[in-house]
Parts: structure tokens; sequence; C-alpha cells
């Protein structure tokens, strides 16, 4: 869908313009104040002939030539008599605010349905309904319903979500900049996905912040985050919908329905989507980039503080937040101790004391040499700005700072605060223009610097997403010899097995797989073997054998007498290692999900699991392996086995790659356990469900 | 120590007073600009005989009658000759800016057990070396070296910091009022720990704040929170020194050697001392214990919010911070639907739409039911505050909220903005008086409102702490029948076990103790048994036994050549069941900390264990079994068994009583494994280590 009519219109018309509060005057209002040209507005209205002075129209049809954008400041009865008269103006977008639709239940689910129908015949991209607009600052286009109070507010974050309010919150924060600002309310033909694809697209926008409250369109979600990676360009998402509570609301909030939280988590993480955990962390993380002139080339940090109390603060925050503290080298120590009085000294936080904090040249000497350092990826000044300026040492260090950074080859600086006074707005311009963000206070700077580092350093494998073509209802279990055959048909490396219904041709069987080795029940009937005395194990011989597949065979025809016996499933028994287990998972939206994790309570008691979207690459799969509390147990946890891990990222890799290749075939797969040992990795046991159609 | 005449002195010196900048001008300054009585004030000053216009005395000993409290601004070398020549004057405080003592090597801590030793020998309390002097607003005396704005700044917050720089954060906090601020340096005769006994019982303090690097007095400190929470006032506690990196820059700052950090934090937990992650933290959870007039009675909140939007943030940081949503009852629920416009809803948090935001007598409306609600102990408003009101919402809502508050029954009401913009000190005044904490943002505000809940609804059980009385440091290991004995005497049930040194003595107590039972060797020389070959298990009869006897000898004698063998210990075996470790660790400053955890990984990878102070309540052990991830493990998990959770509680109790009254003689304990079955819980190894003096 191209949005260029609805968020770049040449021609726009508001419909039910007026002076008096409310939707139609509140737009107005800004319209007239904030947009830059005013050439190109129409305002409707039929019982006006002049609206602040300027002509009314009395209908759409009554202005000459193209309507490209219709603002509906009218109620939700109007609105598609509305759109069919402005799609006799080739008009290609529409901004509509009222609500009482998917919000309201079935009824207004309905009327929703009717809107998405109309707008989609007449070929008009509908930005709502219950939504509050928007602003494109680069072409000065202000269609957006709250007011706000007079400010520059033009800049490189581009801005979506789904809650007006939220919006109206980036707006009021003195240090976000905009080029565009959506609030994209319901977003019933126009989603989320497609203002998302837009801003990455764009390119006066920088850093794209979104709030979320569900996924509609997976495929053009993934397609632009993809985009947006390779670009890299930074996406900041906050998703509601982690509590159940969240969900309830979203549901009657904006119609929406939450996607599964640790799916879209995992999505996230795969294209380098910078996750906020809450409105404040959207918006300075969005600053935080918008303000950035270039990304960190690495993580290592030096913190320069002013007094040792706070060096000690900012240590601890360091290691809890898990950014790296840069080793200087004893040439830029051995400078800086020049630097600092005699009762100073050099360490990472770096307490400069007040004595470098009161002069801003050497300040900015000890900026530059650490910023040559090569150990040296960043500087954080780590200082309180306070309201009103009375301390002194502020002024000098954002002096110094600003100074210091007139070197383009300068690192990357940062600024974070201890308490929350950054309000000092002299102060924050000062940095912004210095390309220095200035982040929120302590915990909430630590995640952002955290999460910036993070993205600056990370790499990305484009791989072709593998998001479900069709939408499946029914599923069918495989047996266990099924599953294995249909893996191994896969590429997915399995022990050897065989099936016999009778014990005969178990005895022959044996004799090419080998002793000793396990007897249990074929069936794709009974799921749960054990439970129906339909397993035996360590099988060393012939008699043994025998006696097996009687004893299964019985066990299973009295405990399960309705299930179709089919003989037994003979494989050698495998060598004891570490138990592991991996899962695939076919989400819905975003396809197969490969989870792996450590077997038992670890798993369901520690919830110690990896997540990530099919494919992966071979570092991906160690990625996640590695990820894991429980990883040390892998790899020669106090004294033990040293087990084959690149054997169990190639299992995860093949089974990724079936898994994908499978996307609207393979519903489930649940292996459990497979054995890690010292020099493989073998399948135990495994489960397919696969969709029927 | 009497702090009376340092903390609250009726007269005053201040030494070095000056017009210039530095610390005797700016001192002098402060003091007579912020100070409510200046008739007891004397100016010294050996140059000068004004200093701005009031006259200057040249030395203490010129000064008619007594001085309590002596301001010392000038250097190092001079400090001990003031402190004698105060003493003529009956002086018993004396305020040191100097520094140049503990933080600077060898030499400086040389200077400061001079410092320490005069001042003791004299009588003085010092505040210092190396601090920034201390404001006492209640008597208007304000000793204090850094400049500040001009604010009132009265009111009932006691704060003590280590670090100036940190106080003068606080005293920069536009919304922080003190009864004291006190800035401690390198504490020397004065401890951190003396200034919080002091604020704990000043009757003008209702809430104590401290940012502190070490403990030095663990006694008085410990007296000090039992006080406070006795007394129910909260007592706020930044530690610096969770990384090994804050600990060496604290020791560099201010000479302090931090105590180890997990044992504090189990110290700070039994008291309900708060205790906060940073400075951010350290302030607004000051600041809100201040303004609060009213603890709530309980946990349950209701969140009142203007968008769905920021209703579903909210209720994702809610559950993430573990904050009880209340529970409304039917009748509130309708009452609320009556106030809402027709697409709103009635859930928790609550959406209450614009509609009621912008309309005060409304809102007040709706707190006043939601209050009345049995079920709610808390209502929080969420809602960003704009530095520049130009959203009407925020007028109505502020005022909405000091109107429902003259409502002296209106249960506790919070504020907690999204996005850090809550600098409209108007608002935040008008909240202030009408006793609503205005919380920082998001993650901040939850964490601080949840641990202002946790506050609100703890008990405290006070117990007689176990800190030790003697510094001991040899020690040496007892035997692992030894140990038990010492258990078993000490009032701790372990099994019952014999030792033999031959294998007719062995016969015959096997007799007694009953088959199947294990054989390890008996040597206090041996800690690993296992590793030479100094344990069988399950032995059946007399004829194993006689085996396992001259097995575990000979290779006891062969493996450890040089180790004393005393024989055999024998123990029926025990019934196995779900395998948990108990420690004990003498901490040298706050006695024994009882440690329980699961066995295995669960401890080592996963950091699975729960530590208190002993000695223990049976509720206060069965807190820490129910506070381990590990804990359904105990209780039935996936159909297992249900263990003597009791059994586990009384051993518990019962090692801590032991090691209570041990806190001289136990240095350490370790048992691992005991076995918690569904009938009791059996010790299998124990390892005690006891000082030797």
């Amino acid at each position: 869908m191209n949005l260029n009519q609805l968020l770049k219109p040449r021609t726009i018309a508001i419909v039910g313009a007026s002076e008096k509060a409310g939707f139609g005057g509140d737009t107005t209002r800004n319209y007239l104040k904030f947009s830059k040209n005013l050439d190109q507005l129409y305002l409707v209205n039929p019982g006006r002939d002049t609206i602040f002075g300027r002509r009314a129209y009395h209908s759409l049809s009554e202005i000459e030539g193209d309507v490209d954008l219709v603002i509906l400041c009218t109620p939700q009865k109007t609105i598609i008599p509305l759109l069919e008269e402005a799609a006799g103006k080739n008009c290609g977008g529409a901004v509509v605010f009222a609500s009482g639709y998917g919000e309201v239940g079935p009824e207004g689910r309905e009327r929703q349905r009717e809107l998405v129908e109309a707008a989609d015949r007449l070929g008009i991209a509908v930005m709502g309904p219950n939504c509050a607009g928007f602003a494109n600052f680069v072409d000065g286009i202000f269609a957006f319903a709250f007011l706000v109070e007079e400010r520059e507010r033009g800049g490189n974050i581009g801005m979506i979500s789904q809650s007006g309010q939220i919006v109206l919150g980036g707006l009021d924060s003195p240090n976000m900049g905009f080029s565009h600002v959506i609030s994209s309310g319901n977003s019933c033909n126009v989603k989320v996905e497609d203002y998302l694809d837009f801003l990455v697209d764009d390119e006066d926008t920088k850093v794209v912040a979104a709030y979320m409250e569900g996924v509609t369109k997976p495929e053009k979600l993934v397609a632009a985050f993809q985009k947006a990676a390779l670009k890299k360009k930074p996406v900041v998402v906050l998703k509601t919908g982690r509590s159940s509570k969240s969900q309830e609301l979203a549901k009657s909030h904006t119609g929406s329905l939450s996607g599964a939280d640790k799916v879209l988590r995992a999505v996230f993480k795969r294209y380098g989507v910078v996750e906020a955990g809450d409105l404040e962390e959207l918006m300075s993380l969005a600053a935080a980039f918008s303000w950035l002139e270039e990304l960190p080339k690495g993580e290592r940090c030096v913190f320069m503080n002013v007094s040792g109390g706070e060096a000690g603060v900012m240590a601890d925050l360091s290691e809890e937040y898990g950014i790296r503290l840069a080793e200087m080298q004893q040439e830029t120590k051995a400078y800086l101790k020049t630097l600092v009085p005699d009762y100073g000294s050099v360490n990472n936080p770096f307490d400069m004391t007040a004595g470098i904090g009161y002069n801003t040249p050497v300040m900015v000497q000890a900026m530059e040499a650490i910023s040559k350092d090569p150990g040296v990826d960043a500087i954080v000044v780590a200082y309180t700005i306070t309201l009103e300026i009375w301390d002194d040492t502020i002024s000098h260090m954002v002096e110094a700072v600003s100074i210091a950074r007139r070197d383009k080859t300068l690192k990357p600086v940062f600024w974070i605060p201890f308490i929350e006074h950054t309000r000092h707005q002299e102060s924050a311009d000062i940095l912004k223009a210095a390309g220095t963000p200035l982040l929120p206070t302590g915990r909430y700077g630590c995640t952002a610097l955290k999460k910036i580092l993070d993205f600056a350093v990370r790499t990305f494998e484009p791989m072709e997403p593998a998001v479900p073509e069709g939408k499946h209802e029914c599923s069918h279990s495989l047996s266990e010899f099924e599953s294995l055959n249909y893996l191994s048909s896969h590429g997915v490396p399995v022990p050897p097995q065989a099936v016999a219904a009778t014990a005969d041709a178990a005895v022959e069987e044996a004799g090419k797989l080998g002793y000793p080795l396990s007897v249990k029940i074929h069936s794709r009937d009974i799921q749960h073997k054990s439970d129906v005395g339909g397993v035996k194990l360590n099988i060393r011989d012939e008699a043994e054998l025998r006696a097996a597949f009687a004893a299964v065979m019985d066990n299973c025809a009295k405990n399960a007498p309705d299930a179709r016996l089919e003989g037994v499933l003979l494989k050698p028994m495998l060598k004891y290692g570490t138990e592991m287990i991996i899962g695939v998972n076919n989400d819905r939206d975003f396809g197969p999900m490969i989870m792996v994790g450590m077997g038992g309570v670890f798993v369901e008691l520690f919830k110690d699991v990896a997540l990530a979207p099919a494919p992966l690459t071979e570092k991906q799969a160690r990625d996640m392996i590695e990820s894991l509390a429980s990883y040390p147990l892998l790899n020669g946890y106090r004294g033990g086995a040293v087990c084959d891990k690149e054997a169990l990222v190639n299992l995860l890799v093949k089974i990724s790659e079936m898994a994908a290749e499978g996307k609207d075939k393979v519903k489930e797969l649940d292996i459990n356990p497979v054995f890690i040992t010292e020099d493989g990795a073998a399948i135990a046991d495994a489960l397919l469900v696969m969709y029927d159609d």
C-alpha cells in the first residue's frame, strides 16, 4: 500500500473543520498554527462560509480539483459516505478520528469491517479510526487532533503509536525531534506494519519508535525489520501484552489481539529490534539514537565521574547492566594521572574529581586522551544536571563535552545523570548539538546505554524468514517411527531404527541394528508409551527381545484396548549423555520457532530455554546454546564431560531448516530428550505434529 | 557517643572563616545565609578583624565562654592543635573538611589514626575528615561547605552520606525536605552507624536515607536497624560495593572497606531496611516516605489511567514488579461504570478515559468510591506531568487528588508518571501538600511503590542479634563424627552414628545401628573421603562390613599415608530424598549467616540460595525455603513427593540457634546433603569448622 497520499499529501481537506473545541476545532487550530504551507488546505463544513477567516467549503465536492487527503473530524455514521465522496476527488488517504469501531464489541467490529471494505474498494489508505492523526514535520503537515504547546519539534525520529495519548507523550518530550508522528488508532486498513515500513524507507527518518499492541501483518513486519537491519536503522519498539491483564486491555482499547509475547521477542532479537520496556525507555532510546552522530564501534566504555561516591554507584550499575568497562592503556592512565589532583586516582569509572570537573580545558584534554586510547569505544559522563544551575561544575562539564565533540574523530560520548533533574533545557540543547545523548538517570540510563551498545556491535545475518503462507486449523500426530523418519528424510541426523510387526521380524531387524536395544510399542494412537507398559529398555539378546515383544504387545492390548498396534519400534540403546530438549512450535504469525533447553526442571522451573525463529545459521544456533544459564553443564562443568556442542549446533540448524521448509506442514516437534555426549548428539525420542492440509 | 554538641550545638565557631571562595569562605557565606540564629556564631581567622561585617576572633581562645562545635576550614596540619585548643572551650563536636587522611594511602591512614586518637582523648565527636559538613534544618544550623541555591529545604528526611557530592544531589532535589543532612566523609571517630542511630532516635526525622560505603560498627548498625523496625521508621540505604570495582573505588575514596555484600543484604532484609539500587531510588524512596501521611494497610492497588495504551503499559509493569492489583467489588465497578463514557470499561488498571481526567468532581467521586472498596489498599494515578502544563488534564487530575485527599480517611494515593517530565514544581507541590508521593517514572516508580508496599505490610519479629564479640583468626575442622556430635549436643537432630577402631567393634556397633549402613573413614585429617577410597555404601551384613572395614582402612593408608586413621564411621543408610544443602558462615561483622538451597547445580549455577542472619524464627526459616526458585521441587512437583517442609524448617531453626549461641565458636558449617523425604529431614554429611580460641 502506497502511503504517500496519506502521509505526504499535496492537497488536504479538513472535513468538519470548526472554530469550536473538539476534534474539528482543535485539528483546524493545530493545522493553521503548525503547518508550513496552507495553500493547499481546504476547510469543509456544510454550515459555515468561513472558518478562522478562511473560506469554508460546504462539501468535498465543492472543492475544485483533486484532494489527496481528507481529515475527517465528523462522527462515525458520516465516514463511509464521506470516503465515497472523497474518492470522487481522487483521494488516496483519510484520517478518521471517530470512535465506535473495533474497540466497542461486536457491532463496532462489524462497523470496522465495513469501513475496511469501503476503504479497500475506494483505494483509500485510512489512518484510524479511533486515532489522533499524524504530523509530518518534513513537509510541515500537522493533521493532529490533540492540542500541544508551541515548540519546534522537527527532527529525525519517526514515531508510530496505536495510542494517541502515547503520541502526545512523545510530542511533549522536549528532547524528541520528529520526522513523522503517527497515531494509528485501530489501524484498520493501514496497519502499524505499513507505517513501520514507510518509516524504515523514509530517508528523513533516522530512528523508528513504535508503540504496538498487536501484530496483524507479520510478513510485512518481518520484511520491514529485515530492511531496517540491513540499513542498520534503529527500530525501537514498546510492545504491550507481556501480562495477561494488558492483553485484555489492548483488546478493549483498540480491538487488538496481542501475539504470543515470547515469539515476538525472539523475532525482535533476530532483527536487532531494540525493545523498550516502558514509555520512558521508548522515548529515551529514540532520543539517544536520534542525537548520536555515529554509533560506537565497540562496547568498551570509560565512565567519567566527579566524585568517588558517584563513581562507586556507577561501577555497581555498569556491572549490573553488563556494560563493559574499558581497560585503558598504561600510557593513557599515566597521562590522566597528571591531570588529577594528588588525592585522585585513575580507575574506570574514572573519578576525575571536581578539580577536572571545574576545569573545562583540562576535561577536554582528558576526553581527548581517553578517546585516543585504542581500548576505548565510548565515553560516558555521569553527573546530575540540576534544574536551576547553581553548581558551576555542570556548565564547565557541558562546555567541555561541547568543545571536545568539535573534533569529529572523538569517539561517541553519552551523559547519564544520577537523579531526575535533567530538565535544564539549555544544557540538554548544548549536548544535543554536540551529538551527545543525554540519557535518563541511573538504571534507565544504563539500560538504554546497554541496548545502544548491543545494537551498535551486533552483526546481522540476513535469512529468508519462514512466515507461513496459509492458516491451518487441523493437525495430526505422527508415531515416533514416522516422526524420526520424517526428520531423517529432511536432513536431520537420527539414530538407526526399525519397526517389526512380529517377534520373528523383530529378531531379524535386531540382527541388523545390533544389541543392546530398546523395544517400544509402534502405534500412532499411543503417545505416552511408558504409561501403558509399552517400553522395554536394554534388551541384550534374542530371548530377551522375544519376551519384550510379547510383553509390550500384551501390555498395550490390555492397557490401550482401542489403539491400533502396528508392532514394535526397535532402536539401539543410545550412549547416555546430557539430556537436552529441542522443540519447534509453528507460530501462526511468525512461523516455526526453534526452542532448546536443558531437559527436566531446568526448562520447567527456571524457564531456562532459548527461542529463535527458523531457519538458524550456525552462529545463531551456537548463540542460543551459549545463552542458556545451564550452558556450563554442557561444557565440562566440575570436571564433567565437555559435550559435543557442534553436534548440537548442527542438529539445531538441520531441524530449523526442516521446520522452515515445512512452514506450512509442520505444526510442532518435540524432541525430548536428545543426549549430548562427548562425541555427538543423539535424538532419543521425537514427536511430530503435522497439519492436515 | 552523644552527638548533641556536634549536631545540635548552641555555640558554634567557624575556624578559617573568610570572605574568599574555598572551604572557609563558602562555609561562612552559607552559614550566614541559611542559618536561623547567628547570635551564637563566632568567626575565627588570625589575620582578620571583621568578616562580612562581623567581628572576627583571632583564635578560639579569644572567644569568651564555651564553644560546642568548631567548624574547621583549615588544612590538615592544623587540625589536631585546633582540636586541642577547642577542648579548652569545652567543645564536644568538630567538622573537619580537610582531606589527606584515610583516602590517600598508608601515611594518610596514619594521620587519620592520630586524629581519631586525639578526638577520643579530647572527647570531641569529629565529622569527617574529608567531608562536606552538615545542615540541621530543625535548629537552623547550616555547617555545609558546598554552595547551593536558595530554597526552603526543611522537612523530615534525615540523610547521611559518606560522599559529599551525593549529599549535594539530595540538597539539590526540589522534592526533598530535610531534618538533618550529614556528609560524614571518612567517618573517623563518629561513624555512619552513630549518625544513623541519632536519626532513628530523632523525633524530627520521619525517614532516614543513607549512602554507605562500608560498615565499621556492625553491632550499632544492627541495634539502630532494630530500633527503627520496632518504631516502623523507614530506613532507606544505598550501599555501594555490589561490584568488585566499586569496592576498590570506595577504598580509594573514603578509605572504607566494604563488607560482604550478600550478608549486608540479608541483614537489611531481616530488619526491613529498604534498599535502594541507585541514587534515584534513594532520593525518590526517601521523598515518598516523607510525603506519605500514612502507610497503606495492605498491598492491593488500583491504578487510574487516562488512556488504554498507558493502562496496558501499567499492567505490564505492575506484573513485572509484583505489584498486586486489587480486585474491586462488583458494586464499586458498577458505580465506576456510570462515571465513564460508553466506550470505557472498568478494569484494573482502570482506563478512566479523558472523560474523567478532564472532570475534577467526577474523578474525586471515582477516587472516593475506589477508596471505600474493602478490597483496595492504595490508589495509584499514572499520568505524565509535563513541564509546561498545556495539557488541561494534568491540572484537573492534580486538583482532584488534592480535593479527594482532604478526606483524611481516603486511602493512600501515589502518582507515577510515564516519562521523565515531572519537574512541574507547582503540581509536585500540590501533590506533596496532599500527602501524595510523586514517584519517578515507570520502572523506577514501580520499584519504589513495591518497596513501599513491602515495607508497609511486613511484620517485624524482634530477635537477639548474634553479632560476635571477639575477632577470631585461627580455626580447625572437626571430623564428620565430631561435627555431627557437636550438632546433636546443641539440639540439632542428627541420624544415629558410631565409630569403631576395629572390625570387631564395627560389627558390634552395626548390631546396634542395624543394616544396611555406610562405612566411612574416621579421620579429622581426611575431608574428601571418597577421593581416597574412604567410603563404602549399602553394607548389608557382617561379611560385607568386615570387607568394607578392611578396604576403607587399606585404601586410606595407601592414598593418605600422612593421615591419622582413627577407624571408621558407621551410619545406617538414609532414606534417599530431595537433596538440600545448609550452610553457616560466621560473618566477622554480622555473625552467623544461615544459607539453604537445593543441592547441586541449583546452588552453583542458578545461585538459588536463601541467606539470613541467625537466629531464625520458624516463620523466617519457612520464608527462606519458600523463596527458593527450586521450592516447587520440595512440594509435590509433577506428582513427586511432598517433602516434609516442617522438618526442614525445624532443622534450620535448630541450626540457627546453635550458630547464634556459638557466634564466637563456630566459624563454618557445611551440611551437604541433607535428604528431605515425605516424613523427615536427615543430615547425610556435615563439616564444622571451629575457632581455635
